[in-house]
């Protein structure tokens, strides 16, 4: 059996298992304030050429997303993201949970256009009865995107002109960040996600890590007290260490990046797999998730051999299914599915 | 310098890092439907000789604590704890955050005291005006306490039967209870807390764990889609493996009750050193944090080489400070210290 | 100046002002334990055909959505709604703001179509991964709707079995229900909506009370300890009177009905004028509310003279207004627009 | 029967009815922009002697504290309140439900005393641990107390001087701030209250109205959209006139002060016949909440004919009761007391 099934079903990049191994004894200051979680924000400032900004580490997802968006948002406001946005969807209400509303536009491709946000925003403003709404107080947008496609720079840069215009700030939820930066199909560098968004994270769980993702406000614009707020939602690690060993080893001599590229060069590989055995693509994903549409008895005979994701019914006889390589994607796996095929 | 700071400076339990290598390269399902996850549970089902009992893991304390209350109590509903409980004081608000508020009762040494919470609870429903205030929903206890202390068996038997008096559950907070069931002045297993409470947790961060707490629902009351909350309160894991291997290391031969005895062991080799020296007990524990009154002058200095923790201070030239042992306190430290009082 | 502008510019129905003075000398209960708030709820239910009705009176139409939408969901359940509605766009986040996502289907004419509803109940339900999603746990539609428009008996019929195989409660938004059971074109009584709803209420402050909703509870189905919870928004009346009063006098006689008629009399009256004016219409609505595309220049003229509410931008030259009518419109205000149009 | 059971179980004070009826055919402005509300902000500004203050209505008392304190605290803090606050015991955690936990500080006949409150906020941040606990972000005074007594001047200056150097607001409950104003042992006038409260409310329903509060916001820190988040609390009036005319026609012609004031004299009047007839008060209260301890049997006696408040249990034979004057109590009933005691 071989598996393309998720990005995470595999254990951790081993150089981080030996991390653990060789500071095991080390008795560490708690709370994040050890020297691993302390490196570790020196190194991601660094890899974002951004001396101001501020690093905190965070254990998931949709804890990060809850957090960041239900911190800097005021009572008054929502989030803005596309519908087909993480957010919008697949975490079980967090985000209202938190007493705030998510606010969709439409999207291409899961990507937000800026001439819709800027309409979207426009409109509201312009509606005499506004202040009986909920006001859009922060954007939110994915790269990759939920789809495995990425904003150009000139995209990113059309957006937080937008999001300046109207003094509300661009989040970017970096689940698979690395994917995206080592795509073959981008122009997007880590310093120029750091200068157009207000907040980002840089996703760990996905790429590399047990856990944890690296949340970077980039515009001195750390909610007050985040830590105490942190706590407040229950997210604060007694052993800091766990997310900081971690990231300091990722971010050392370019491991994100590396294994980032492995992955993306599988996905290539993979492609050419899918195209050479006539497949259909259901989008054209630049990184490391593929969406394919299969014939439902082959997808049937497939999975006695592959793991795959289902991801929506295409017609009566078709299924997207996902393909998603990751850093522990072996090349014989790939062959292996050539065979298959 | 030797460090009694806490119990969690430490990383984890070697066994633990050990299993996290062998287990690395399997490709295993995620958010907790992994087979370590399964077999911890199982483990721990049968340690708490409570067949129906259901488990889940979560990430840390205070947001064990979060979930659990929020999601057993009604909207109309508050949570009792001693004041000097830690959802009381030194959670950041993490249980009003979700709604509820926190009741608070008298307390001995950190115990609530069953006539206490029966008075109370009598007040309550015999006030006319009492739909005009929110309704006692859950007791909660912790155990070992925040001074140490330990319930006895009948003091659990006593609290329960207030508690099934009034229909509402008895939540044991157990971050720290493998130090709590290798005390040697307890009369309490597992399997009595498993009788008692109607939910409690198995503390790991603190008891060897890089992070975890096992959740055990004991008597089929477990909230309903409580996954999909947890997800909700952003402590879902995508890699469940990473509690599900720790927490199945530590259930497989005894190992967590065999680090928490050595702890107990510790502790009281630190007593007698202590008893020896002539320090004053603050209070008297029986578990593996020890609360000592030192004069001021004399703390300065052993802080030069022995890490203690601050806990309040007691008058004018005397401070309380906290000793605390671990799984991983070695007897040379002890040594140490004696030469160092 | 005439207006037209909205059915609560005006101050209460006479009625009510001579009741509050009839009464005003009595020494009450308070929190709604009054004789005239006991006696509007048996008016109520008299009314509705169901005994078993369960009554309580609210201040406004946000604070009773918010209210019954909180307490009826559970904490991991959503509420379905049309994506015009009230709740979904023009209450400032108030439903999320009490944690949970409002959930949006298409709509036609401000109404839910039942095989809408059923597809998405059963989409989510046959999505392997709903478990990560908010669940459906109600469905709001409101009667009349923000366009105007009602829903048939059959309609409501259809709807409410759809809720019922899924087994959430079918609620009803009536801020306006007089204008809608007073229609000319509907065959839906009180009693029909007592009979497919789980939950309604019936508005008082756009029908001819100063404030006040009065919410029907149908299936035995009370939110346990709700007036607890009231309070616990901040929505209990400590003199209940106020409301209890209103609608004791609005169900006195058919005070509630006949007000209502009036209104829609003067719509009917209000469209003849429209129509031979040759005004067009943006929606065909039954009630008491009138949408009609107005070109900009007459707009902007009529305005000197008559108050209408802004609805939205048609085209560039073009505008949609909303005419309303109420209890307190009078025949000659329709013979002046006659005249002015 | 006679009653002095409370001051809210009367009407309306008659002036405002007569009000309600002479403009009621008026088309007014709705959500608070009416003619009536905005002289009667102008109104009470001028009677604080305040120019920049703001003022905004409410329903109630639960409704006002409830959005007061949680607009004004940033989601880290909480407020700190006597624990005899109405906040702390009577909301039915309606605090709670807005996310934020009420501290609570010792009392003296329900008053926090400055050097309490200073030595509280001290051991607050000299607590090297406060990061991890929930900041005391605002005071809460209720002026009358929950026990009818009054802040001096002295203590008023004393405690904002400590609010200002934490940097915290100081909010006055002022339910029954007329009774207080006009009380004959005070020295704090309306102006002192606006000048040393950050903001405070002036009680309405207590004090001769129906329904309705009035918040004032004396520093020009009115929360940003308080509005909008007055609407998300589901508290936005859509006929603001019900409150509007109400506080236009107290605060014309000094009607809140000699109604209030009418009030304190019977309570005055009250006392002497309590103690001519040998009565034990339970405190002294120099406003018109008169708390007196009852033999059980004289009390069960009374009872046959007058209406009193049990307040609670003093010992196994005597009740606490409470007798309350408001501007509707007449000389007659105090004499009817007389006979009876």
């Amino acid at each position: 059996m071989i598996s393309f099934e998720s990005d995470y079903t595999n254990g951790a990049h081993p150089a981080i298992l030996n991390r653990f191994l060789e500071t095991n004894d080390e008795l560490l200051s708690t709370y994040g304030n050890d020297i691993y979680s302390e490196r570790a924000k020196e190194k991601i400032k660094a890899a974002c050429k951004c001396p101001q900004a501020d690093v905190h580490f965070l254990t998931g997802g949709t804890q990060t997303n809850s957090i960041v968006i239900s911190t800097m948002l005021a009572d008054y406001e929502a989030v803005v993201a596309a519908n087909t946005g993480h957010i919008s969807a697949h975490e079980a209400g967090a985000i209202e949970y938190t007493g705030h509303k998510v606010l969709t536009v439409g999207q291409e491709q899961g990507k937000i256009k800026h001439h819709e946000l800027e309409k979207y925003l426009d409109n509201f403003y312009s509606d005499e009865n506004h202040e009986h709404m909920v006001f859009p107080g922060m954007v939110y947008i994915s790269h990759p995107t939920e789809y495995g496609t990425l904003y150009s720079k000139a995209e990113l840069e059309n957006l937080s002109a937008v999001c300046n215009k109207y003094e509300i700030p661009l989040y970017m939820d970096g689940a698979r960040l690395g994917y995206g930066l080592m795509s073959h199909d981008t122009d997007v560098t880590l310093a120029d996600i750091a200068k157009y968004c207000d907040v980002f994270y840089i996703g760990g769980t996905k790429v590399g890590a047990l856990c944890g993702e690296a949340v970077v406000f980039t515009k001195n614009n750390t909610p007050k007290h985040f830590m105490t707020m942190i706590k407040q939602h229950g997210a604060l690690l007694a052993k800091g260490r766990l997310i900081g060993v971690q990231f300091d080893t990722l971010f050392t001599d370019d491991l994100y990046f590396d294994i980032s590229r492995h992955a993306i060069d599988m996905a290539e590989e993979l492609k050419k797999v899918l195209v050479e055995k006539g497949c259909r693509f259901f989008i054209d994903s630049p990184t490391n998730q593929q969406f394919v549409i299969l014939e439902d008895e082959k997808l049937d005979k497939l999975r006695e051999e592959v793991k795959v994701s289902f991801w929506e019914k295409y017609d009566e006889n078709h299924t997207v299914v996902r393909f998603a390589t990751s850093w522990s994607t072996r090349i014989e796996d790939i062959e292996k599915l050539r065979e298959l095929l």
